[in-house]
């Protein structure tokens, strides 16, 4: 069911990278033989969404084992590709005690990618099981951001192999529209019944009783379950709210960050006005008009319904529930 | 201030028509010198808004009267060139009784062109008079949907005049981009300080206190307030509602239709899934992707915090202050 976009050949010491940036009018595959190249493929967001990185990043480093590069030059380079991607800084810590070892490496890259798998595994379970008739999502939060099963959109494919789920509302998700661009595809490949509905038509289908759940993808989570996510997740929230929809933020428990109480601490990134104002370079706009582009907003967690986690799905009261699933998530398996 | 997209010169028997499909990059005025080629500018979308096409088809009736055309003839043609424009059907039977008389034509034309004029001013004074701050509309509602002064996009212009409003906030208006494209047009022109957002930003700049008020367009009303409007409309006075900001549709009371006594008896048209899927014939969406485009949205008047018309802004009970809005306003001017 899952559709990497990240599939490493060992004979022919290849990663192939599927270029989300030409989905989904052309579906290629780029070969990734050295660590500068995939670096590149993470910059040029060839690659993109933080599991997915992180995974790329750790093939990176088996591609520079294999080739021959220094270790420190290969991890510098990865590590500069999008400086900011907590995953990515974790697959790079997590590889490099076994510098030098190229199938210790192999073996470390290919946890990376078991880690991923069993965590959005276990996301989709948990959060299928709260999902029902007609489902809307937002962004794209399925097998190309994660590199496994995905989160939100996981959740949904795995409620549609159950038979719980019958319809999706794919949020076009402006101004990038990765939901008309990215989740379309992953749901047409899966063979689900969906429609893509510009951003302000959630709030009407809703009023006609045609959206019975709503659930997204999560960028970062505080303690009391506030949580920032792709711009215009608040407002479905708030819509949702009115009509009574449960809405559900799905995110690996690594997403929520145990420095943060509330979601006032969550800095919003300001991304230039022209992805705004202009479509694949052609203006939309007049000239030199200002736009704004807040590439995230922050949703409080009175709005949520349940947190779906690799725990399960967490309700009300979230920063008990999280705090305690954080715990448990720290333990190591097996320990009381 | 007007910015009319309609100059009728009689010196040269031209009525030149503001081509709105090329704005905002080019502004190309088109002579038009029959009603065949009126006709043509209001099929092919050169002129849009229903106040601006029935102010363009009285114009044609000029031109044919001008150019010694069939007036039955041209009245036909200018008749179906959209045919469920209220206001078309009403400028058209206005004419019809001084058929074959140029002069009482013309002065009719003007007529039609002076009631809107007098009708927006009245509604753009009304609707400056509850704004202030930061002022969020959607679509386009100025000059260049009525070919007068303009609705709601006109309170906000006077509103600005009198130094009510410092910033304007312009939703794109997926799927047309009828905010990124002519609102913003208008507003640079009057130069008024603005930003256009997506249309799912709206709901981040609300949370953060950024919005003071919310005024719209109607596209019908119904007597007790429900209207129907561009869609997303409905999203925007839910959120509106929630964050306690002041919602108002503006209208003339030629916009309210006496045959339906809420709003759930409001055909909403369904468009072509392509306008959504594709930009400018690029694909935007996978091949064959199915897609929903209603245009339309009804907001219940519920959420509504005053109805802005030519006869002052009216508060609740909407059902009764409307009736009788309507009817003061069929009574002749200055009988009791």
């Amino acid at each position: 069911m899952s559709f990497s976009p990240l599939r490493f050949d060992d004979a022919s010491r290849t990663l192939w990278v599927l270029d989300q940036r030409r989905l989904p009018q052309e579906e290629v595959w780029e070969p990734v033989q050295t660590a500068a190249e995939t670096a590149a493929a993470i910059r040029e967001m060839r690659v993109r969404g933080a599991p997915a990185i992180g995974m790329a990043a750790a093939y990176g480093m088996v591609l520079a084992h294999l080739g021959g590069e220094d270790p420190a030059d290969a991890d510098a380079v990865l590590r500069a590709s999008r400086p900011t991607a907590v995953n990515l800084t974790y697959a790079l810590d997590k590889i490099r005690p076994a510098w030098g070892d190229a199938a210790r490496v192999l073996a470390l890259a290919l946890e990376v990618r078991s880690e991923t798998e069993a965590t959005d595994r276990a996301i989709d379970l948990a959060g299928a099981g709260v999902l029902r008739g007609r489902v809307l999502t937002h962004c794209n939060t399925g097998a190309l951001a994660t590199g496994a099963y995905g989160t939100a959109l996981g959740a949904i494919l795995e409620a549609f192999a159950q038979g719980r789920i019958s319809h999706v509302w794919v949020d076009e998700t402006r101004p990038y529209l990765q939901g008309a661009r990215l989740t379309a595809f992953e749901l047409q490949r899966a063979g689900v019944p969906a429609a893509i509905i510009t951003d302000s038509m959630a709030g009407h289908f809703m009023a006609r009783g045609e959206v019975d759940a709503v659930i997204v993808g999560v960028d970062r989570m505080a303690l009391n379950g506030d949580f920032a996510n792709k711009i215009g997740t608040y407002a479905l929230a708030v819509l949702a709210h009115h009509h009574g929809i449960p809405f559900y933020p799905a995110l690996p428990l690594a997403s929520v960050d145990p420095g943060l109480e509330d979601g006032s601490g969550i800095p919003i990134e300001e991304r230039p006005a022209e992805e705004v104002t202009t479509f694949r370079g052609i203006p939309v706009a007049p000239d030199g008009f200002p736009a704004r582009h807040p590439a995230f907003d922050v949703t409080p967690h009175g709005l949520v319904t349940g947190i779906v986690t690799e725990r399960g799905v967490l309700y009300p009261p979230f920063d008990e529930r999280l705090r305690g699933a954080l715990t448990a998530a720290a333990r190591p398996a097996g320990a009381p």
